[in-house]
Formats: C-alpha cells, structure tokens, sequence
C-alpha cells in the first residue's frame, strides 16, 4: 500500500509539502511556506497545516527536499520546532536551509542528497535524487522506490539544453526510470498554460550583454537571490565590460556567499567591491546586483527608488534599472510603483518586455510532454500548481496518450492510494492554511483575519454605556470611540447615537436591564443605526456595559 | 494667456480631469474617476480633488467629455450635484452619462459635440470634436482653439485602419491642423511602453472565429459593457455559427440598447433572447455575453464561476470561457481565482495568451510617433499615464526631433502656462484623490484610510478603565475587548494586561490620575506593552477612562 497526500502546493502556487506513506513508514517532500495575499491583513507568512504530520507520529521518518526555494523549505523551521526530524537535501538546498535553522535555535541532522545517490527512509522507502534543472542551482527531482512501485516526483523543473552550469536536466536517467516501468508520475504544473518551450537561461545572458554595451551609466539588476545562475551571469557581463559588481541586500550576499563556497558560483578575484567603493567608482564602471524585483516595500531597490538616504546605493538620472525576474501575480502595483519613482529620480527601467531579461525556471507544455513521454507511467498526478494548471497539465497528459482513468487531479489533503497498481482516492487529511503573524508569534486563525478585514473595510466604533446595577438605570455614556470612519458632521452623529442608544435602554424593563448581553446588543444594534444615517454604512460596533 | 492645469490622469491610470484657463474663463476635458486599489479599506469610487474648480467659480463655462469610460465621465456626478455645468459629449458618451445623472438626480445641460462640430466655451476658447477610435465607440479627440494658439488633446486614442465601424482615426483632420500650425498636443501616453502598434479590433474578431469553430457547448464572453465594437464582433460571429447571444450583467444590458437605439450596434432581430430562453437552448446554440472579466467579487461571471444558484446562467462542464480583456493591473489574482473556479466547474477558460483575445484601445509607440509627426506641435505635452508612461512617451517625442525644451513632463496640479508662444510651469493648484465611502456618502479622509489600514494590519483592543473621582481608585477595569487579534494564551494575556494596567494607574499620584488624558495614555501603553509580550504585536489601543 502507497499514499500520496499532499498537504500543499495542489491548488495554490506554494506551500508545497507532500506525504509518502506505506503502511508503518512515510516521509515528507518538501515543506514551503506561501507568500501571504492577506500583507495588509499583517500576516507574515503561510504554512501548511501540519496536523496530519503530527497524527503520522514516529512513522514520519525525515523530509526530502528538492531544491533551496522559499515555497519549498521555507517552512521547515516551523514543523522542525517541535521534533528536528532528518532532513535530506543537495548541498545548496542544506547551505540555504543551515541558517534559517541557526535562527530558529534548531539543531536537526542534515544529510546530503546528490543527484544519483539515494537514501533510505525506513525499510519501505528508498528515495533517489535526479538531476533537474530550474531557477536555482543543485534541484533534484525524486525517484521514490515504494512497495507498490517506483513514483517520480519532478520536482520544480524545466529543461534546458545550455544551462549555464552545463548541467541539464538529467534526461538518460529519467528515460532510464521509465524504460524499467514507472508506477506515478508526478510532475510539475506551473506553466503547464504556456506552450512551446521556456527560454534557455543562456539567452538571458545575451539579452544582458545587449543591454550593458549600450549603458553608459550605472546598471541596477535586480533579480531573485536564489537565483545563482543569473548572478552568474551578471558578474561575467559586468567583468566584459570591465564594470566591479555591488552586492545589495541581505540574502544576496549571503546566497552567493553560500554559492560561492560549494563552488556553485565564481567570482572572479576582485570583481566584487563593497558599497564604499562602489560608490566611489565613475557611474559607467558599477553594476549594482540587488534584490527587490518584486516591489517589496522594505527591499535595498526600493529605499533606492525612493531616494532613502540611507539605501546603500542611490539611482541618479541617466542609471538603467534592469528587473530581471517575472511578476508574481499580486505584485504588479507594487512593482509598477516602484518602476515610476525610478523614472522620477531619472533612471531607465527596463522590464518584462521585448528582451528576454528573465528565463522561467519551470517546464512549458512542450517539456512537461518530454517528461511524459520519457517516464511513461502506468499514472499521472499534476502536483504544482492552481486548479487551472492542473487541469490544463492533465489535457498535456491526454495529449500525449495517457487515458484519463489514469489522471489523477487531486488537491490539498486528498489521499491518492495506490493498491496492486490500482490507484484512487481514499478519503481526505486536514489540510489548508495556516497563518503565522510573524516568527514566533501564534497561528492566527481565519476568523481573527476576517475580523481584520470587516473592520478595514468599515471602520470601528467602541461604545461604553454605565448602568446602576440597583436601578437599571444609565447613569453614563454612550462613551464613543470611532476609528476609521468618516463622518460628515461628527455634533450631529453624537447627538443621534446619543438618542439612539438612550431610547434603546430605556425600552427595556428593570428587570432585562440586568441582562448586560441584552444591553450590550442593545447598545450594538443602536450605534449602528445611527451611523448608517449619517454615513451609510454599518461600522464593526463593540459595546461595553459596565454595571456599578 | 492660457493655462494648462491637469487635475488626475497625469501620473496615475485614471481619474482624468484637465483644465483650460485663460484669463477671464475655463472649462474642464473629461471628469473621471479611478477605481480604488484600496478596495479591501472599503472605498468605493476615487475622485479628483475638485477645490480648484470651485475657485475658478464662474469662469468655469462648461466639461467636454472625450469618451464614455468611467475614468473620463465617473466622477461628473459628484461635480454637477453641486453646480449643474453644461456638458459637451458625442452622443454616446452622453447616452451612457444620462442614466447616471438620472440616478443621483442632476438635471445639467447636456449638448451633442459630434466629430467636425465644434462648440464655444466663453469667448475664449472654441472646442471642435475630432474622431479618434478607441475601445468605446463616438471617442473624440479635441481640437482647441485657445487665445495662444490651437491645442490638440488627443484624448484616449489607437490607429486602426480597419476598424468594425469604419471609422478610423480622422489623420486628415490631424494633419491638417498639424499644417495650420499647433501650439501644443497633448497625447495619449497609456501604452507608450509598448512598442510596434496595437493590434486591430478586427484581428480579433479572427480569434473569435477560430475559437467558436472549436466550440462544442456554451461560450461565455466576457468583455467590457462599453466595448461596443467588441460586441458586435461576438454577436455577428455567434449568428454566423448558428447560436443565440444572452446578455448578462446590468452595464450589458444597459450600454448594448443605448447602443443599438444610437445606430452603433446592429443586433439582428431575433438574435439576443432572455435568460430564460437561454437556459432552454441546448448548449452548442448559446453564446452568454457577460461582464466581469476582471475578477469582480460581484459580477455575474463570478457568481456563474461560484455556481451560485442565482447566477443567470450556469456554467457546465465542457463550457468555454472566454475572458476578452486586458488583465488590470490589480485584478491578476482575483482573475486567476475566478479561472481555477471556472475550471473546477469543468470550463475551459482562455484568456491573455497565443490567441488574439483583446485589442488595445490604446495607442502603441509607433502609433504616438504617427500623432507627433502628423500634427507636428511645437509643445509636447504626454497625458494620460503613470509616470513611467509619461516619460517614455517624452522620449518618443525626442525620438521623432522634439527638442527637450518643447516637451513638458507635467503631472497633476501643476500649472502649464503658455504665453506668447513660450511655455513653463507657473506653480501648482491643489490636486490629489478624494476618496468616497459610496455614492452618497461623505468623502473619506486619508487618515481614515490610514486608520483602517493600521487595525487591519495589527488588530485592536478596547480597555475600559472606571476611576473613583474622589479618589482617584481604579474601581473597575480594565474591561478589554479585542479584534482581529490572535492570542496564544488568553488567560495569561488577560492576567498580564490587568497587572500592568494597575501597576500603571497605581504608579500616578492621585493628582495626576485626575488628568483623564494622562491615564488613558497610561492605560493604553501598559495594555500595549502586555499584547507585544504575549503576541509579538503592539494593536491599535482605545482607552477610555470613565470618572464616577
């Protein structure tokens, strides 16, 4: 017996976590948070849920992880916590890991995985790392060896022919898998509605090339910090044309610190200068390599876009700023805010456009049918990605010949079992999301967000009323604190809460006067006629009633 | 003298509003409002701050309105209810104008400007309509004869030499002016980032074919209600594959008869029936036009997505969705969520990809080169666009021998004076956006805003604190009640913040604890000093101290 639950990542872009389960052992695939939505609703970050990782006990043997991304390990630290069980991962996935453990204060055994060697988890699994190729160094996809069979797991991937580490993805072992008879595929939906073939991290480094022969000024690329392939290939333009490289922003420099330690990343002696130097240097002999492609409001490139003297290089007229990354959907305001305060201090931007500034790190429809071919799998589960990507992933599977009896489009905490080759859903695991303030906060619960967001939405008004316990009567208030309304004539709105709220009190006997919920909701209903007729709309009210 | 004064739409999408002033008089190009991103804050519609109108009190002759979108006409309501201006319009913009003035109960002078006609706004100044197509049908660009010399605003404007109306953009009339010599253009800079030229509403059209060839069952449509043209495309190709068009959503309804009674839609008798009808039609012979392709929570295609009983018609497997738009910017993750819903339901969605499904309204970079060299100005103004927009439309102009003294960056409130034949910037007035709770309700100030944004982020807490007044005892208290806020240990909190609070009104003499501002201050930072401890968060804090 096999299942295949996961937790997150099927049906949301993020939060991927996936359980392998026999029938005394199981183990985890990754374990990423998701990037909030909800920011104004002040939440840091999204977790899965890990309940059913908890009722698993001691059969949950350790975590394989495929590649160092924050939607992958990101939440690691939060489940480890409570128990450090063995992580498995490449060199880069454990250097990127390492110090968000160290900041956790969690000491867990970490064991490398390299592409072609393999580890055990308990007697029932033995799990294989196979080369893939992404937007991050040293990605394994999973070759899973399961009582019921062998289940690849992809991974993040796309397939390059001229990636820059000359390390493609590994096609031979992958067709190796298939030719021996592969039980489930599971791969990788994320541009599953993008056809043809994604760009060649190469010809990033082209476009970069055309782009700084004709600079004659400073050049800012931002770009993600994981993203070491295309640091790589910034330093190397940059030394073409005899510019020194900034490094700005935390994780960038600690990223190709990593990097560059594991061999991952070369830098050439000198190359890199600290920001005194660099901003001594003429404008036309610096590149600026930052993070922040994506507008977030605290990032180096935003306090430059903003002129914050602080920010540790300034944008000056005639400078190109290059974002060397995509979008991520929910993003664009912010990024198109920033790209107009670089206009105003005089900059250049150059983004998402003609040139290819940025090569998507996961496989379009025609490398997710090379994958399909290549495997041939008795099953198919599109895992990474929102429902469209599944679908339209499960479509490339029918395309290619798989039948549908054999697509199997599950989501978050469906259990797909497997049984003598048979596969099917059986019943469901908790799932879903949970949402954490910030490190070491507490979980917030969904109700807690959605209060937040009633009263975002109109505004709140406290309202204290004091009632003598012996009489009933209302010897005070209503006491009235609003905030986040607006009000048209505030004398006039006092007045009639005040009317409101006294006729309300005064309509119920003595003895129901002692009731404080009934006065309270009283008191409630009250102040919220009256702001509706004054402002139109029903604020959040808290009523207190204090009894002396 | 003459006086060039933009209001909105000089550095932001939306909210377009410009003044002409010369010395004894002024009028007003389009009047329009922005839709808030601050959505989740619950404000409904964004206006132009209209202080400057009311100080130009008499002089001010009149609006001429370029076109019918709501970011040229919304905000003409909440102008005229105070002061019932005449207005100039083509008779479809005015046809869609009616109905809201109708609504808010405004009786203004409404006056047809067709293309070639012109109007006098004062004696100063003489405005002639000039046919310009966009993405709404009768959209005028201007023609204004000014006591410096003659002024073209473009308004929203593309090039389509094929357009479904058969009529183009007037280039003789431009060129023309453009050898009778023009002071200043003011252009469209909305797309001036993308270069080559847009695409042709024809074009797409095409696509339609090609996709209801394909079709094997419903087709769902969604476009903008003003986009006429787009329209008639879905209604001729619908009647050309033998199927039935049912309109859906208010602005449907309402914009395609206001359409067809002006002559610009051609319905076929017969062809539109009713909802009821519809769901009685089998599959392959309905076509459902319907609004809301931008994700809107509300509109008919989301309630269709959300399988909302109520929703006019439903959604089945096999259903093609097609979503004929741009995505604005904003919109991606509410779309991207009514798609995966959509395709848990079963329907094929397309949208913004291979297909030709959309076509600009908006002038592209080559398409602004053919304005500035046709009408030859010797001022350059680009309007319309954020300031990225802005500027790269200046460097257009360079581009086609404008010099950078005759091109004049300006955005909103900032004054363009032009006096015998010199242009500069002469100052500023007051600018800005207003926000609206609702129609009716009051303006929202930006505190307020703030307000709202601050709870939603932290939560919020009420203390009560209930004071003996003669002696200064903390008799009651603290009372707490708490939002939007997530607690880990609520009796522990609770203890703490009850420690502290005392601790805090202990530590004040009983002279001090008579000054009620001093013990709220007091109050509400020992409560927040005890959340920080326990949750990480110092929440918005309303003390309220009450004396007995």
């Amino acid at each position: 017996m096999l299942r295949i639950i996961p937790l997150g990542g099927l049906g949301e872009v993020g939060l991927n976590a996936m359980v392998f389960e026999s029938e005394d052992q199981a183990f985890l695939v990754d374990c990423g948070i998701m990037f909030p939505q909800a920011e104004a609703l002040g939440v840091d970050v999204v977790l899965p849920d890990f309940t059913y990782l908890r009722e698993l006990g001691d059969k949950l043997k350790g975590v394989v992880l495929t590649h160092g991304h924050e939607d992958h390990i990101g939440a690691l630290p939060f489940l480890l916590k409570d128990r450090p069980l063995p992580v498995y991962g490449s060199p880069f996935t454990l250097g990127l890991l390492a110090p968000k453990l160290e900041e956790f204060g969690i000491r867990a055994p970490l064991t490398e995985l390299a592409a072609g060697s393999s580890v055990d988890l308990g007697e029932a699994f033995r799990v294989e790392g196979v080369r893939v190729t992404h937007s991050i160094p040293d990605a394994l996809g999973l070759a899973i060896h399961t009582p019921e069979g062998l289940v690849v797991h992809t991974g993040d991937f796309k397939i390059d022919h001229s990636p820059i580490d000359e390390l493609p993805t590994d096609l031979q072992r992958f067709a190796r898998l298939g030719g021996d008879g592969i039980l489930a595929l599971l791969s990788d939906s994320t541009n599953s509605e993008r056809p043809g073939t994604s760009l060649s991290e190469r010809q990033v480094g082209r476009a970069l090339e055309e782009i700084f022969a004709k600079a004659k000024s400073r050049v800012v690329i931002a770009t993600f910090a994981s993203n070491i392939h295309r640091i790589q290939q910034v330093l190397d333009v940059s030394r073409l044309f005899g510019r020194k490289v900034v490094l700005v922003g935390r994780s960038m420099q600690q990223n190709t610190r990593i990097a560059s330690e594991l061999g991952l990343l070369d830098i050439p002696l000198g190359l890199v200068v600290d920001v005194e130097e660099g901003r001594r240097l003429r404008h036309h002999e610096v590149t600026v390599l930052s993070t922040g492609a994506q507008g977030e409001p605290r990032s180096a490139l935003m306090r430059m876009a903003l002129g914050d003297p602080n920010a540790p290089m300034p944008v000056d007229e005639g400078d190109l700023v290059v974002l060397s990354s995509r979008f991520i959907p929910g993003n664009e305001v912010a990024i198109g805010h920033m790209v107009n305060r670089l206009a105003m201090r005089g900059a250049e931007v150059v983004y998402e456009g003609a040139e290819d500034l940025h090569a998507s790190g996961h496989a379009y429809r025609e490398e997710q049918r090379l994958m399909l071919r290549i495997t041939n799998p008795r099953h198919f589960v599109p895992i990474h990605g929102e429902y469209r990507h599944l679908v339209r992933h499960v479509k490339t599977a029918h395309e290619v010949g798989i039948p549908d009896s054999s697509c199997h489009l599950i989501t978050d905490g469906e259990v797909l079992q497997f049984e003598g080759g048979r596969a099917f859903v059986n019943g469901t695991v908790a799932s879903g999301r949970v949402y954490v303030d910030r490190r070491g906060g507490p979980d917030v619960p969904e109700l807690t967000l959605r209060e937040r967001a009633l009263i975002a939405e109109t505004g709140l008004v406290t309202a204290v009323v004091v009632i003598d316990r012996s009489t009933g009567a209302l010897v005070r208030g209503p006491e009235l604190t609003a905030r986040g309304i607006a009000v048209p004539d505030e004398a006039a709105l006092l007045a009639d809460v005040r009317r409101e709220v006294h006729a309300a009190v005064e309509s119920l006997s003595p003895v129901l006067r002692g009731d404080t919920t009934l006065v309270q909701e009283e008191v409630r209903r009250a102040v919220r006629r009256a702001y509706k007729r004054s402002t139109e709309r029903k604020p959040v009210v808290l009523p207190l009633v204090i009894e002396l």
